[in-house]
């Protein structure tokens, strides 16, 4: 074969696998957002939550405060809380944490809490009880509109994602979200990361529905 | 439509759906297998393990007494033996648990442990110190020589398995393992089972690596 065809399939295949849609995951551990509310109610009206560490999505954070999540057969103590706060309070924990404290918890998008179990949160020496907004996240993607855009994606789209791994798993029901607001990246939580052999910087190949082979 | 043409390709997409290799998926939780000199040095020679439930694979079985596994940072209590005794000693955890009680444990298939870390477990006022045995167990499938032949699957042969539930996820990497001493069912470890949202008696589609879109 000679060298300028070399050249041209290798310059052809490099472009074909840059371009296939590849997703950074990150394993989210269980977290709290708080309402304006929750925050008066638990450390003083006004307080301000304390930022540590920027998150990968935009003006996202981990705040200083800690809180304990109180169930009826145990409890998770010193669980992060994420800045900024939020128009209502969501807790999010894994199917092996609600195994754990003994409450149940249904699979949800975040933000979507109606009908979801309420849970007591302690912390700063006081206890508040939200009525609703216990769930486990339902695996996601953030993306932004120029990933949405070349990779051919929507908003709201249901894609899978194939992750290789010492665990090589590929995960169904994958939720993208689009969004100017965000960063790429999956998130998965830890049940979901403990089964795919997840580290950091692990990525995953994003399959269109129309694309997989059942 | 006329009914003969109807009843045709119902019989036909029902004899479709029935030939699907399909396979009841159990969640296995942390157990310990133990050999003849541990059971004598926890128990006293000559000790018999007291059976209390039969497994779904043929002449295994959960046993009454319990072990506590020791690690750095925590242990795991209540911990199930199952029987009968094996020629060597091997525990296997998740990686939650692991992390829980901060050792480091391999992904191995089921009675490959040379070189992998030992473990501390505690029992009857007794305590032993395996120098090896430690694991994560490798997803895999126990099947029938009559399955393997009608799905036309081979000892050792990797497959996907495909789950649908409300966490729908496609296993990679599962090792077939035919023998005649099996009865057919796939297992995973609670970290699995939570990704995929296990319940009693789910099921999962397999699909030969030949058959899958990549």
């Amino acid at each position: 074969m000679d060298n300028e065809l070399l050249k041209k399939i290798v310059t052809a295949v490099k472009k074909e696998l840059t371009n296939k849609p590849s997703v950074e995951i990150e394993a989210s551990g269980r977290h709290i957002h708080l309402s304006r509310q929750a925050i008066d109610e638990l450390f003083g009206a006004g307080y301000q939550l304390t930022k540590v560490k920027e998150l990968s999505q935009p003006d996202q954070y981990v705040c200083q405060e800690r809180l304990t999540i109180v169930g009826p057969k145990g409890s998770l103590e010193n669980v992060v809380i994420l800045g900024p706060e939020r128009s209502e309070s969501q807790v999010e924990i894994s199917l092996t944490d609600a195994r754990l404290i003994g409450v149940s918890a249904p699979l949800r998008e975040s933000g979507d809490i109606s009908g979801t179990p309420g849970i007591i949160l302690l912390g700063n020496g006081h206890v508040l009880s939200l009525d609703k907004g216990l769930i486990i996240a339902r695996r996601h993607i953030h993306m932004t509109e120029t990933d949405a855009t070349r990779w051919g994606l929507m908003n709201k789209e249901i894609v899978q994602v194939k992750v290789m791994s010492e665990r090589p798993i590929v995960f169904d029901d994958v939720l993208v979200r689009v969004s100017p607001d965000y960063s790429t990246f999956m998130h998965i939580d830890y049940d979901e990361a403990n089964a795919c052999g997840h580290f950091a910087g692990l990525k995953g190949i994003i399959i269109k529905k129309s694309d997989a082979s059942d």
